[in-house]
C-alpha cells in the first residue's frame, strides 16, 4: 500500500472582486459591527458575471499544473466538491476535463461530490482512499472544491464568498492523513438546503444551522476521541492538536466552535483545562445538553477561557476566510490554507485537526501530520506558489451598492440561457478563466485571460463534441 | 489490505407501476414496433406522486439490511450515485440517514456522486476503495443508487424509467473487483444535460447521445485491453469476458454496443472473431474512425455477425432494463442483477465485464471475478432475496392515458412546496416507503406501508431536528 498519502501541492483561486463588510454594514444600515465583530468577518469575495464555479475551478487546476509543472497526463484520478449547480447531471468535473483532454488524456476516474459544505472532504477522502487502494495506477489524484456562496438579501447575505482550491493527492506527502483518527456525524436535518431549484439562494433557518454545527461538532468529537483513545490507549485532548482547522461560514461560528471544544474537554475532564478554565466553567456543570447550546452565558465564559489558546491554535487557520467569506466546499481548505501561509517555517511535525461540516447534515474531524517534505513538495513551496498575501492585496473593492447591482444581475443570470458576457476581464489576473457566453442550448463558453490584460480572446474552451 | 473486495450482497427496488410500450405506441400514435423493436424495450417502470428517489432508496436499503439481518450499526460507510435532483445542497444520503440515525449508528463516511448515470458506479468505486484503505474501520460499505428518469413529451418519453438498487461491500465476497483491469474516457460533451433547473427533462440530443455512448466504449476498450495485456503479458478479447454487462438506456443501443466491440476486436485482429464474421467486416476496414459511428451497414452487418455472441454473452443481462426501463445510475447494477437472477448456479468462475456510462460524459469499463461465496454472501442467495420474478410478476399496468395523466401531475409537483400526495398505497408492497406529504417549508414527509394493505400511516419518517 502506498505511505504517507495525503496533499502534495495546493492552489487557491479568489475572484479579485469583494465588498468591505464595513462598508456593507453602513450600505445594509445595520448596527456598526454587525457584520465585523457580529459575525467576524473583514472582506468578502464575490463572482461577477464573467466568473462562476467552472471558470474558478479551471483557473485553480490550470494554476496548480502550471505551477508544478505536472504534465495532466500524470493524473488519474480528478474529483470535485461543490455544491453550486449550474447542472444538474452534467458533472463540473467533466467542464474542466477541457484541460486534460488537450493533452490526450481521458483517462481520469473521479466524479462530483455534494452534500453543501462537505463535498469537499468527501472528494479529497475518495481520492486518498484511491491512492491506498489495489484501483491505483500510481499516477496523482487532483482534488477541486469550487464554490460560490450568494444569500437572498438580508441577515444572510453578509456571508457569502467565492473561491476554488485545487489539492494535488499522492503518497509520500508533507501533508499527510491520520486515518485512523476520523470521526464522522451525518444526520437528516433541514438546517440549510436549496430546494428552490431555479433559485441560487439557499433556505436558511440560521439558529438551527449553527445549533447543527455545533452538535455535529461535539459528536465527531466524541467519535474522535474514542477511536484515538482506543488505538493510542491515552486521552486525547486539544492539547494533542497543535492547530485546529474549522469550516468557516464566518469567524464567529469559529471562535464558538473552539470554545465548544474546550468546554467539551472540561466535561471530559481532560488535561487541557486548566484550573481557573475550569472553576469557571463548573458553573456550567449542570446544564442539559440541550441547555448548553442556548446558553449565551456559557458561551461567553467558554470564548473567554479559551482566548489565548484560540489565538494560538486557530487564529492562524482564520486568514481567507476572514477576508474572502464563505466559499462552501472550499472554505475549510482556505482556512487550512491560511495556516500553511502564516506558519510554513514552523509547521513540520505538527498535528492538525480539521473539522468539515456541511449542512443537511454530513460532517466529519480528522487528523493530518505536517512533514516539511522535498521540493517541490514543501510546506515553504506551497505558501510561495498559493501567494495568498499577494492575491488579497490585489483585489478591488467595489463599493456596496456596485455589489448589490452586481447580485441582481447574477440572480438574473442564473439557470439562464442565451446572452453573452461583458467579458470584461479588466479586473482579473493573467490566466483567469472567464465566462464569454452561454448559447441558446444552454452550452457554456470560457476564455483565458492571457498575459497581457487586454489580451482576453485567446485560448478559448468551446462546447464539446 | 483487505483481500477480494466487492459486493456481498444486491437488493433491487422498481415501483410496481408500469406501461408497456406496445401500448404506449399505439397511444402515441407511432408505427408499430417503433418502441418495442426499435428501441428494444417491452415494459417502463414509474413513479406516481406517492414515490421518489428518496423513498425507494429507502424501501431498497432497509429491505437490504432486512433480508440479510445487517445490524445498521455495522455500517460504516454508505453512499448514493443518482442524477435527480430533489435538493441542490442536501444530499440523498443525509435523507436515508434516517435509517441509521434511530438505531444509533451517524458516524457513517460518505456523500453523493453525480454525473448523470455513473454516480452509482463512482459510489461503488469509492466504497470498494475505502475497504482497502488505511481509511477503513472494519464495518460494511452501502451504495445506493436511486433514479427516475423522465422525459417531455416526445421520442424520449419511452426511454424512461425508475429504480433504486442497494449493494453492500465488503471483503470476501461472492462478487470481486478485479481492479486492475480498468479503463476510463471522460469528457466534456453536451450529449444529454439537465441545465433547465426548474424542470426535471433532460435536454438530448439522441444522436450525438448515441456516438458519445459509442466513442466512450470504445475509448474505454482500448485502456482496458491496455492494462490487461501489459499485466497478463497476452492480448485480451472478448472471449476472455464470460458476460458483459452495458449501461442500458434502452435495448437496442446495448446490441449495438456488443456489436461495436466485436468490431473492436476485427480491428484489432483478436481471435474472438471467426473468419466468417472476419469476412464480412473486412468490408468496412476502410472507413474512417467517424464514419464507422455513422455507418447503418456497419452496425446492421457487425449486429448480425455478433448474433450468436450477444445471446450468450449479453441477452441473460437484459432482463431488467427491458421490463423497467432507464434507471440512470441503476440500469447498469440493474442489467448485472439480471444476470444474477437468470444465471447464478453458473457464475462461479465467471469474469463479467461492465461498461458504465454518464452522459456529460464519464465512463468506465471493469472488471468483476464471480465466486459462489458463504452464505448468506452467496451467487443463489442474492437472487432469491432479489425475487426478481415475483417483482416482474406483481406489477400494476397503467393504461397510456392514466401514464400520461400521472406524468403531468409528476410535472407539475416537481421542485414544488405545500402538498399532501394522495397517500395511497394500494399499489404497494408491504414494507414499501412512499412519500405523502412536502410541507410549506419544502420539508419531505414519508411513511413505510407496513404488512397490511390498509395499513398505511406507521413507521412514518419526520423532518429532521
Amino acid at each position: 500500500m502506498a505511505k504517507n498519502v495525503g496533499v502534495l501541492a495546493m492552489e487557491i483561486y479568489f475572484p479579485p472582486t469583494c465588498v468591505q463588510q464595513e462598508a456593507l454594514e453602513t450600505h445594509d444600515g445595520a448596527s456598526k459591527g454587525k457584520y465585523t465583530i457580529g459575525l467576524g468577518q473583514d472582506c468578502m469575495a464575490f463572482c461577477t458575471e464573467v466568473e462562476d464555479v467552472i471558470s474558478m475551478g479551471l483557473t485553480a487546476v490550470t494554476s496548480l499544473l502550471e505551477k508544478y509543472t505536472i504534465d495532466p497526463k500524470q493524473i488519474g484520478r480528478f474529483e470535485v466538491g461543490s455544491e453550486t449547480v449550474i447542472d444538474k447531471s452534467k458533472s463540473i468535473k467533466t467542464f474542466l476535463m477541457q484541460i486534460f483532454e488537450k493533452c490526450g488524456n481521458t483517462d481520469i476516474e473521479g466524479v462530483d461530490s455534494t452534500n453543501a459544505c462537505y463535498g469537499g472532504t468527501a472528494a479529497l477522502f475518495n481520492c486518498v482512499n484511491w491512492v491506498e487502494s489495489s484501483s491505483w495506477d500510481g499516477r496523482y489524484g487532483l482534488v477541486v472544491c469550487t464554490d460560490s456562496a450568494v444569500y437572498a438579501e438580508g441577515p444572510a447575505r453578509p456571508t457569502g464568498g467565492a473561491a476554488a482550491i485545487a489539492m494535488l493527492i499522492g503518497p509520500d506527502a508533507p501533508i499527510v492523513f491520520e486515518s485512523k483518527f476520523r470521526g464522522s456525524h451525518m444526520s437528516h436535518a433541514y438546517d440549510f438546503y436549496k430546494p428552490n431549484l431555479a433559485s441560487e439562494y439557499p433556505v436558511v433557518d440560521g439558529k438551527l444551522s449553527q445549533t447543527c454545527y455545533l452538535m455535529a461538532l461535539d459528536t465527531c468529537y466524541k467519535y474522535f476521541c474514542y477511536k484515538y483513545e482506543k488505538l493510542e490507549g491515552k486521552q486525547f485532548s486539544i492539547s494533542d492538536a497543535d492547530y485546529i482547522v474549522f469550516h468557516s461560514p464566518y469567524n464567529k461560528l469559529v471562535q464558538k466552535s473552539f470554545a465548544r471544544l474546550l468546554f467539551n474537554d472540561f466535561i471530559r475532564n481532560a488535561s487541557s483545562v486548566d484550573d481557573i478554565a475550569k472553576g469557571k466553567l463548573s458553573l456550567f456543570s449542570n446544564l442539559t445538553g440541550d441547555e448548553t447550546y442556548q446558553s449565551r452565558d456559557l458561551e461567553k465564559v467558554s470564548q473567554q477561557v479559551s482566548k489565548s489558546l484560540y489565538d494560538a491554535k486557530v487564529q492562524p487557520t482564520t486568514l481567507i476566510p476572514k477576508q474572502v467569506g464563505n466559499m462552501y466546499t472550499a472554505s475549510l481548505y482556505a482556512a487550512f490554507a491560511s495556516l500553511i501561509h502564516n506558519k510554513h517555517s514552523e509547521l513540520a511535525g505538527k498535528r492538525v485537526i480539521l473539522f468539515s461540516y456541511g449542512s443537511g447534515l454530513t460532517s466529519t474531524m480528522f487528523s493530518l501530520r505536517l512533514h516539511e517534505g522535498q521540493h517541490p513538495f514543501c510546506l515553504s513551496n506551497l505558501a510561495t506558489v498559493m501567494n495568498v498575501a499577494g492575491k488579497l492585496k490585489w483585489r478591488h473593492e467595489f463599493p456596496p451598492e456596485k455589489f448589490v447591482q452586481t447580485m441582481k444581475l447574477m440572480e438574473h443570470r442564473y439557470g439562464a440561457k442565451d446572452f453573452v458576457t461583458s467579458k470584461d476581464c479588466g479586473l482579473l489576473s493573467p490566466g483567469t478563466y472567464y465566462l464569454t457566453e452561454v448559447d441558446s442550448m444552454y452550452r457554456r463558453f470560457y476564455s483565458k485571460k492571457d498575459g497581457d490584460y487586454t489580451v482576453c480572446e485567446t485560448g478559448s474552451l468551446a462546447n464539446g463534441h
